[in-house]
């Protein structure tokens, strides 16, 4: 098996989980990869400032230049634009693979990048820069190449739907959702690139570039912040049916709709806006993000996940570094499926979930403590039991219907607990047995 | 610009709407793709059955197999497994790149399909298989390379999740939900495939196979269908607070969990679940689909959309022709970026959209009148007008809180009228302008 030489500029937030990954999951990594991904250094500011995950000291150079001129694949996560830009440039020229999470440098000069990667034969990718950990500018670029996106709707900034999401929630004024999130580390100390929004407009330039074919910089971008935004404007907008959140929008403007010419054109642009409470993105909480598409012929679609974080940030940087490497390691098409692993299919029976038992039962008293006993007797735990009484005529001859939901069970144990019920003379029929997940 | 020949074997739902696409939008898609997209020919049964497009009558044969021999990328439509598995095959054989949505032949028979094509060295990829429009199978494969699926909670069938949805938000019983169904073109006369859980059987298969990298048949998917579930049973798990939706589940079990061997392994499972009503998926109401994924480092994510329907599931179709066309084309790495569209940056002036406007006024009469007057004049209107009184110590010094939510206008009358509504003597101030989108 081959091996590709990987240099990691900063370990930061995500650098250091994309170094911890590309260590600890090596093997698997090799597997689906085809070849070794061998991180040959990390290059920082300074080798002893404390780090979010213990790595060998010995990968660590100050000397970002060298190790990037004998590298295969370059991951850029040191963020800010020089001098991350000159290594970028540096690694292209070498003939390098580059993976980048720097959405500030993408919407400020990605032309001038992707026209070098391009002339260079070389693969650029950025996933990492939008939304996080979800998966969207591939499916944008190719899941929907084929089709007219007309409409592109996102949250994409986790601090400020983490802050909007707390004043709808409870009531608060800004400055105190504010304090909260930067109590919890969802906003830093300096909040303003994003709660003045533009952190979003540098996404919303990358989204609506790769979205419309054209290319839009930080300056097409409108953008508008939600530090206006009060405690009554959303107690107002709840009132009528609306949440506020601060989206990132491009949007084709029909011809009727644009300016004097007469032609289409794109509109991208940052502002707090008043959603319906049932539109898909109004439940999008906390700092999660989500892109919503509106396309000619796919229609309304969603993507949902984490935004921001150390981790997940890295599995998006990560799924860049695998599919640019695959295609280094196989050339041509790659593969169709890659079925490396050899994890054995399980039985029905192996699963633990909770279930859901309906149960129609005499009224009588004692019939409640001899189902418990039962369940017990079996090591079937029950989380929440409900009846209802279903008079009847003659007394003596109501009937009582019963909902269990047990804890986690496996399928055997919870099979041969119906079995056994069945069999209790107060039990008329086991009315409905469903599983239960997500709870 | 080289051409591209392509054959599409069926023209039923997806396959017309394929040809229409190919035809209608031929210029953009030969600018994307870096080649013309030339269709040859469309094999069906009959050539004089009815279609749901209008297409030239020379494009069609019933000669599927000579059409196969010419042809650079070969697009399956027709479905079932013979002779779609044979016309694949060929295809391989004759060097095509081949899309197809069958989900049927590559559950049963994926794995010799894929074994053929990388063999081949030639691209075989089916988005449109699962979830029809939602790109999934691609972000699986691609962006989430470098992660560890660990489940897959998948509402896959939309003729199951319209009946359920219906049965929750109307209490009618199976039997009824399912007429309306079919009434509405949701189900078909015989609904078995998708009431009998099969429809998502098979995708939970290819789901499971991608996610984790293993080979998954239809055999190995455990399959309950909804037939079962009754009206007291949603409003059973309503009551608890819960949501009933058939999901197709891949879940990687941990250890303990297992068998006695201590391994870990896969289940794959198809059957009617409850989900807790703050979970991503119980808000997918309808026909749509969403897949909700759970990855080591990701975390989770969702992806949502409409899983069937002959123009949504050509979309996806066309992503598959249109990626590997460009990966015919170009070779290498492919370009970063297709920029070829000049679409021209709009300002927000011209941007069309709905607005909340908050004024503080004077409680006295003939505000409202005065206030509605002025946006006559500017040529806004008004869509929804609340007011709520501050009283005050002073008779007339009360105050009134008024917002405003307007029909669509340009941002530039907004903002005329926003200027002229501060000159009016009764308004105190105006304490907010949000825009609202989505309503
Ligand atoms: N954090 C997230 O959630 C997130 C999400 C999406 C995208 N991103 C993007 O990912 C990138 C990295 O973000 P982060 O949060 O990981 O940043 P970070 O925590 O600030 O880490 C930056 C790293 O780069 C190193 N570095 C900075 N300037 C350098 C220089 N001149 N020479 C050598 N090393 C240098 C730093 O070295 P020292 O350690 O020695 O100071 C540090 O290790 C940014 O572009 C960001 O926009 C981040
Ligand atoms: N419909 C959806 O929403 C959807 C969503 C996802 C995936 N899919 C998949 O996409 C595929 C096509 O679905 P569909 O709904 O478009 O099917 P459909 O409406 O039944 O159309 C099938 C087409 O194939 C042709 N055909 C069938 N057998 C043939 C044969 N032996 N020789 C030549 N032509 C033959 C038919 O010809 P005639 O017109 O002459 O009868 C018809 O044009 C299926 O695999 C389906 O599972 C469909």
């Amino acid at each position: 098996m081959s091996t590709l030489r990987i240099a990691l500029l900063g370990c930061g937030n995500v650098g250091s989980q994309v170094a911890r990954i590309l260590l600890e999951d090596a093997d698997a990594l090799a597997a689906r990869t085809g070849a070794r991904l061998e991180l040959t250094g990390i290059a920082v500011r300074s080798i002893d400032a404390p780090r979010d995950v213990d790595l060998p000291r010995e990968l660590f150079t100050t000397d970002a230049e060298a190790l990037v001129e004998s590298a295969d694949i370059v991951i850029e996560l040191m963020g800010g634009i020089e001098p991350a830009r000159s290594l970028i440039l540096r690694s292209i020229e070498h003939g390098a693979t580059v993976v980048s999470g720097n959405k500030a440098l993408l919407a400020l000069d990605g032309p001038t990048l992707y026209e070098k990667a391009d002339a260079a034969k070389v693969q650029l990718s950025y996933e990492a820069a939008v939304a996080g950990a979800i998966p969207i500018l591939r499916p944008i670029r190719d899941s929907l190449s084929g089709d007219r996106i007309t409409r592109v709707l996102g949250i994409v900034n986790g601090t400020t739907n983490f802050i909007l999401d707390q004043m709808d929630t409870t009531g608060a004024q800004f400055d105190d959702a504010l304090a909260e999130a930067q109590r919890l580390g969802y906003a830093e100390a300096d909040p303003t690139a994003d709660v003045g929004g533009h952190d979003a407009a540098a996404k919303g330039a990358i989204l609506a570039s790769l979205s419309f074919h054209t290319r839009f910089a930080l300056d097409d971008v409108y953008c508008e912040g939600i530090t206006q935004v009060t405690a009554a404007d959303i107690a107002a907008a709840k009132d009528a049916g609306f949440v506020i959140k601060l989206l990132a929008i491009a949007e084709l403007l029909p011809r009727d709709d644009a300016d004097g010419a007469g032609a289409e054109g794109v509109s991208v642009r940052v502002h707090p806006t008043l959603l319906p409470r049932d539109h898909p993105l109004a439940a999008v909480h906390g700092a999660f993000n989500a892109v919503f598409i509106e396309a000619e012929n796919a229609g309304e679609l969603m993507f949902y996940g984490q935004g921001a974080g150390g981790t997940p940030t890295a599995s998006a940087v990560l799924g860049d570094v695998v599919s640019a490497a695959r295609r280094m390691v196989l050339g041509g098409p790659g593969r169709t499926e890659t079925t490396t692993g050899h994890v054995p299919s399980m039985s029905i029976d192996a699963v633990r979930t909770s279930y859901s038992i309906g149960l129609d039962v005499a009224d009588q008293p004692g019939v409640l403590a001899r189902i418990a006993q039962l369940f017990a007797e079996q090591g079937v735990s029950i989380e929440t039991l409900r009846q209802s009484i279903h008079p009847a005529g003659d007394p003596g001859q109501a009937t009582a219907e019963i909902r269990i939901v047990t804890h986690r069970a496996t399928e055997a144990a919870l099979a041969a607990t119906v079995e056994q019920i069945q069999h209790l003379a107060v039990i008329n029929s086991v009315t409905s047995v469903l599983r239960v997940e997500g709870a």
